[in-house]
């Protein structure tokens, strides 16, 4: 049985804790949680006992972690559970720094932990499944990937100031897609971006709209299109290009229906946003984690992952100042 | 060069008639019809002189006519015209009674005569591609037939009153498409029909809402559901299951456009009606009929196919009456 | 707490216990299966005792009962259940013998019991979308319903031998999603069928491929086809027309992937089966009736419901023998 | 009646005059090609006598020329028939230098002549409809424009060697569609590219595979993506997001039709190429050439947008070479 300490109970904790209830030999065996409310909820859930984090490192029966607290705590937490010879799952990103992500990571491969990072959308049926005609050589040599990623609203600017801004917080999630389908390092991203949703993202200095343009050594493309704005849903597809054909996964909706009159053919928009769209890959991902500790040979998205993400956008930021090219981790 | 006379210069003959001018070698070389303003606009669309019945019938130079003449016409003129020596298309249906076309089609049969019928659907490039799909073996063999057919809206009562029913005027193209595709005849018919769109409809003894199911010797069905109405347009589809898989064609847009916002994602109605939505295939249909004169080996409707799909509507009236399935032809 | 207890714990009954898993304020408390490994598997996934069908119905703490044993016992199960003051959900069908049910029916109505029947599709997220659209008026008036259900492949033969055959085994589900959704009584079953997948099947008196057409007594129609045979999943599909417009639910997939080349552009197969496609629906059920026994006003499936479409299917099998429309529950 | 002068009867030439003949008021009165066999087609087709460019130029019942010649006769063609005081239809480009572009449109300027370049896209029904949603105010304000466009497999090197590049000869379409819909002038260009399915390509300095990103002065933006192999067929999409929703053209086919087995749901690869996805466009651009002459106010792509697109694909060019982003123009 492989004993889990969750750290953070909020949204995205609970969903991985009811993840790990449907994974034979794995469980919440301690919850970590300031907030009273939130820890007993997940104690609630998942029968686990709640704990200091120093209890969860120090607890000899616990053989893994998830650390969905917030991102600021990630690298700390990382190190600590490292150093406590933890297997650890942590939310992306690590850091919003590309230097203090690096020093942690250090910490990782000194202390021989496991880390998988919460690139969630690798573990999406239809992404997974594009990855995997790929890798079959079913569309040949890959040449351009698009990916178009849009969220239904803006998040309240509060947040945003927090975020690291949307090369960060948003199109990092894309910056890691690109990657995992190119199957070869970026060697060049240039980025534009405007503020055309909201004035009050303005005065943050973030943009709400953004394209990226990424290019591989030999070649590769690929183009990211972001929005904080889709009236019609969570839109979320991405299309690739190769040498025998292309491959490309579509938005998906609750239901099939469409229903027919005088003005056309209408299907439902699209499910809301990323806690419906990504159910299953939150759930997969979770189910992968754990196999992975009970000895099952998978890929995951690691510390390296993150950090090769982080600075893709810190790339992004970087072009969209000076309007050029630029190399990124440079 | 093929010279043809055309009988009728109403909407379904100029059709035709365009439909010749692309073809090389034939040409509308005589034009009959009674009102003048019709036989002036097919003389002017086509440089083919004006001329009575009787005139395209003895001239020598003409070798084919296209009858496109009011339905109770259509079986005389065919008559006249197999005895003339010429090749004939005639739109469906030869004429309303099976008496009369069994009549006629001994005189078709007698004179040697090469004898079009009018089932358009036969040359609609989606259609005609799901009978090769057949042909060619790739659902294997035929087990079930579907056809959903449904005009935007009902014809005038008066047309109604003439025009034999919805079973001889409307469905009458789905048992020719039900024969089409089943690839075999068909020995029982069921009918259920309803006026559920018009009151007036019920005067005439018509019906506006039908169903049909028809079953062959070995067992293959088709089923095919008519109505007078569809707010969002001209639906025309088929679909055929067999022992190694389905093919079915949907419905035609005059664009490929789809507008997403709050409401969904929303595409245009359908074409509107027959003439926007079999646009290519009445095109089709008389290129075939010209490159059959011109010594093409090719597959058309004939006067027996006109006939069968009359007597399945005949055999789907009695079945609406009686409540039990009827034989067809007998 | 509302203390369940299961009969039966097979495969549809574990389906039905992890439902009740996930639902707040029920509990499956105690397990009835003969088969020992079957009873051990549902005991360890829901914490609940086994016992004897005895000890379930004079078990004051169990409120309910859910039936998933063979179908033979379902209707003494029921009149044990009812008569033990237990409010029960059972698996179609109640009996394969109408006057069986009638006599059920009865017991469940002097005793005042709640009683739900599994007709799982009215739960499908779709279909039930396609209900509440129609119920909303956003068609007008129901004219016509079309529905296409093929299974992947047949069941074995022994199991036909003991289904009541397809009609009354698989096109069961479609009559009642043919009333659900036509919103008015059936007083016409038309029906064809025939053996074209497995000539093993002709033995067993039962048909693999067949279509009932429905009338009502307004003129409302319903066409429904059924095969054993779907090469490419299973294939679950609901239309409705009405006055004002259509509404139809498409086949769900595992993921929205397309891959293009010079074939064409291809998407995946259909989900296999009932188990897949019906995941959602067969949660959605069992939270309905738990729901509905702690005081929710909620629609669902009743005993009468499930005699109705008993004897649309024995209708559709006295028409398969006579060739003419029977008039259903006469 | 408006006589026109066609000057080159090559493929393009005779498309022009074939959707001339189904213009009501306009035909096409003589012809001018150095290659007898073109020059003689084009007379068969449209009945017009052959003469040279001076005898149709001096033809003072000549009203408008269609130019349809190799692209460096084009701006010497154009100043002629402007000086003659000819209407003019010119194919795209108006020449590959931007300079003589300039000087062309300077003469077309002085003389008033009304001058029509061939961006034939802009008359594709599905691209004219998403124009006019936008127009509409469907989709709010404008924000991103993407824009795929892939050709089915690469021209000869000598046609590549002649044609300016990939991003003169085939982007140069998705430019001037960009600023069709965007609706706002790009004020920046940020290209890539590479050589990926030819390295006989890569020899002549051109790329194969492209990305550019645009930007106007208030912030929208435009993705579009190139490639000169796309093994399912031609692949034309374009989409734009703008405050409101979204609108979209999807690719065309030559049917409607879907085969499924156990491989899955397979539709057709896609039309071919540009003759035949576009056959509509050709014809209702000369028709709106036709109407335009005829005294309609309709819209048309300019000697200015010829302009405008030529200098968007010299700034792609140029930020090819630098890995910056470029002032269109400059």
């Amino acid at each position: 049985m492989l004993n889990i300490g969750l750290l953070g109970a909020g949204r995205i904790g609970i969903t991985h804790a009811k993840a790990v209830l449907g994974v034979p030999n794995a469980k919440i065996a301690a919850v970590y949680d300031p907030v009273d409310a939130a820890a007993d909820a997940a104690v609630a859930l998942t029968g686990a006992k709640r704990a200091t984090v120093a209890e969860i490192m120090n607890d000899a029966n616990i053989g893994a972690v998830i650390i969905a607290t917030p991102t600021d705590l990630h690298a700390d937490q990382i190190e600590l559970a490292a150093r406590a010879g933890k297997a650890i799952f942590c939310e992306k990103p690590v850091d919003l720094s590309a230097e203090r992500v690096r020093a942690c990571l250090k910490v990782v491969e000194e202390t021989g932990t496991k880390l998988m990072v919460g690139f969630n959308r690798r573990f999406d049926p239809s992404f997974a499944r594009v990855h995997a005609e790929i890798r079959a050589g079913n569309v040949g040599d890959v040449e351009l990937v698009q990916i178009t990623s849009r969220d239904p609203g803006a998040p309240p600017v509060d947040y945003i100031k927090r975020s690291g801004g949307l090369f960060r917080d948003m199109m990092i999630h894309d910056f890691d897609m690109a990657r995992f389908l190119l199957g070869e390092e970026i060697t060049e991203v240039f980025a534009t971006g405007a503020v055309l949703t909201d004035p009050a993202i303005k005065e943050t200095g973030d943009v709400d709209t953004a394209t990226a343009t990424l290019r591989t050594a030999s070649g590769k493309m690929a183009v990211i299109t972001n929005s904080r704005r889709a009236t019609y849903g969570y839109d979320q597809r991405v299309e690739v290009h190769g040498s025998k054909g292309m491959v490309q996964a579509e938005n998906h909706r609750a239901t099939s229906v469409t229903i027919a009159n005088g003005d056309g053919y209408t299907t439902e928009p699209l499910l809301d946003f990323f806690m419906q769209r990504y159910a299953d890959a939150y759930r997969f991902e979770l189910t992968t984690f754990c196999n992975m500790l009970n000895g099952e040979n998978v890929a995951f998205p690691s510390g390296h992952d993150g950090l090769k993400a982080l600075e893709l956008a810190d790339a992004a930021v970087q072009s969209l100042k000076t309007g050029a090219a630029v190399k990124p981790g440079a």
